[in-house]
């Protein structure tokens, strides 16, 4: 039998609850990722009568975080209340007693990560807090381990998904500040008091967080300037747009000449730019390093599920440290048969030549129909010409039939021959 | 002093020079982080007399590379020299004998991968092989913890360079095929056999690899559908921009229904999807987990210091996991100052309302050029308004002067007011 290992959990919102779903629906595979069975031992939460969203057993609940602090069973502390206080008392005691620390606490993180790293340092414990940046997107591992072989020269993020998503509808629709923020607001994007988003602090805890592990360099909070998107208009997008750019909320921490660049402000960047392409919610860390180049992550920054990602992630971890296990992925034995192509499932590009004459179109179309191939969209060119091309994208279909329906289609009199065939990936 | 662990190093070639040099530049930092002093104590190469592109103390080089693997001195091995024969049984015989094993080689990994990971297991010590996929960007391991604590459901990868930038050039210049492998291979991005690139071989090892890691399976290459881009068409590519489409070559390894489709072919895929806007020879890897939602990680996937990162990373893990050390980054003493804002260097979006009236541009542009701001682009529009808007680029400056600038500018009569100003990060 697995040995187990017992998790305190503070705090039960909205990525404490992502973490219990996580854990209920892949737990298996997360035990034997980690080399230990995880157990929820403890949850703190404010009002231990409210209803949740997840089920969670009554008798785990309590409203005293610091009786989850203080049990020694207890051999991790996931910490998502959020806020400096009291989560930087409860951290601190969970590290003081060498219980290792999950949190997602970013703003604990950018005024007092040094001290709390130091302090698990110290206990040989760990501190760990992927969750606290750009949500279910890995940057703080990659930073820490998968470019250590590099002098970072540039952190470029769009750390903020509200005013990401905020910035792209007035970009798309023309729309004022000040609608952009109703309709974030009415999705649940925005807060009622928006002002941590709008006014870049929450990108400013994230970007000192990147910056201090990126460039190994205590950064204060003050230090980073900050400036919001409350002035940006649709005028200064559009003609940004004229120019050839798209306004993005950058949170930048860049090294130049031995001093730091560490800033949080409004930019138009090149259309062309991959951080351009982010859009509505989504955030996206661009880095540069002497040795990788340039490297860009991107996904969800938020969310409940996303961030419940990254910290049962750096839950796993902790586990497999604290026993030095090797659970890790493995190449296992139950495998997954591989379908043939055949089998497969596609929307296809078809491009015929064919005869410029009555009825073409007619006839290609019933032998698609015969052998179960409905048409999505058709291009007919070249009119004068002879042949004439005409393609076709299909619906989605089984492989099978698309090329019983060609090799029908080109036996066709009005066929010269089919030109090419290629599948098209609507929703990657 | 520190504890040294001395390496062995197979290969001297793009990969192999990549990894010296990283290791001259980054040397105290990288064994910092491994917690040990890395040590290169030998190099097999297959002609020890050849000049190399990064100096090597020809003592260190050996023409038999079992002399390398049989060393007892040597603790970890990293092998680049690529193929499957003689590097499966080097790797084999260094993991017997208990090293550890950084590899970079994808043909081997795809082929004999489960074998390999599991006498690591057996023996203990680990193989390592980030830089085996997409080059610099980190994937195994966010895919192998990062990601723990998802079901992934679908890779869908562009991880070969080449071909990505051939696609690119025939999509842009509308040129064939064979004009833009003619161009590939001037810039030596293609071989002058180019078979492995162009009919996606080189894609498919590298999918297999990432869909056993993602899915826990073992996947053969010979199940691997594999169709290369040989017969894309200007035409095609056409006809799919005209459709909302852009074409790529996809590596595909997506969960359905308890089956696994893992392929390798030409797809067309929508213009807004993040994967589109990969251009030229990036690479680029979109991860759908239950939890995380879509991710996307993007950067160089080939090249001697991007794959000499990854390597270099993995080389770094080695080392710390054999000392169990705690290396790792650190908020170190040595500080970075911050610049404060007005120091920092930027190009400016301005926009101003002004009176339109003859003289107001010139007047306007004295005030910036007296304050040392020079002007890159002017756009003036509104005429039969008032007041109409006048906007400015400006080449890169200091935040202090561009200050001084508008505070004068907003002095002038024929300025009305200075509606905003936006930083421009041309080259983020």
């Amino acid at each position: 039998m697995q040995e187990s290992v017992q998790i305190g959990l503070l705090g039960c919102g909205t990525v404490g609850s992502g973490v219990l779903s996580i854990l209920n629906a892949n737990g298996d595979r997360i035990s034997a990722r980690a080399g230990a069975s995880i157990r929820i031992r403890r949850i703190a939460v404010r009002d231990v009568r409210r209803q949740r969203s997840v089920p969670v057993e009554p008798e785990l609940l309590t409203a005293d975080p610091w009786e989850v602090v203080r049990d020694p069973a207890i051999e991790i502390v996931v910490e998502v209340i959020g806020g400096v206080h009291p989560a930087l008392e409860l951290i601190r005691a969970a590290l003081e007693s060498g219980k290792s620390v999950v949190t997602a606490n970013k703003e604990v993180l950018a005024k007092h990560g040094p001290e709390l790293l130091e302090l698990a340092a110290r206990r040989g414990v760990d501190l760990l807090f992927e969750g606290s940046v750009a949500g279910g997107i890995p940057i703080i591992k990659p930073l820490r381990e998968s470019l250590a072989a590099n002098r970072i020269k540039a952190i470029v993020g769009i750390i903020n998904g509200t005013t990401n998503y905020m910035l792209t509808r007035m970009s798309r629709e023309g729309i004022p500040f000040e609608e952009a923020l109703r309709k974030a607001q009415e999705l649940g994007y925005a807060e009622a008091d928006p002002t941590s988003d709008v006014e870049g602090y929450d990108a400013a805890f994230k970007i000192a967080i990147l910056a201090a592990l990126a460039f190994e360099t205590p950064v204060q909070v003050s230090d980073v300037y900050c400036e919001g998107i409350t002035r940006i208009t649709p005028e200064d997008i559009r003609y940004g747009q004229e120019l050839g750019y798209a306004v993005k909320l950058l949170a930048i921490a860049r090294e130049d000449g031995g001093r730091l660049d560490v800033r949080v402000h409004p930019a138009f960047i090149p259309q062309s730019h991959p951080l351009a392409a982010v859009q509505d919610v989504f955030n996206a860390i661009y880095v540069r390093g002497d040795a990788v180049g340039e490297l860009m992550f991107y996904g969800r920054g938020a969310g409940s599920l996303p961030t419940g990602s990254a910290v049962v992630a750096d839950l796993i971890d902790a586990v497999r440290r604290r026993r030095s296990g090797n659970g890790h992925f493995r190449v296992s034995g139950e495998a997954l048969a591989v379908r043939p192509i055949e089998e497969t499932v596609s929307r296809y590009y078809v491009s015929l030549k064919v005869v410029d004459q009555p009825g073409v179109l007619a006839s290609i179309a019933a032998a698609f129909g015969e052998e179960g191939v409905s048409i999505g969209s058709v291009i007919q060119k070249g009119r004068l010409e002879d042949p004439v091309d005409l393609v076709f994208v299909t619906h989605e279909v089984k492989e099978e039939y698309i090329r019983r329906a060609l090799e029908k289609i080109g036996r066709l009199p009005v066929v010269r021959y089919v030109s090419n065939v290629i599948r098209v990936e609507a929703d990657v």
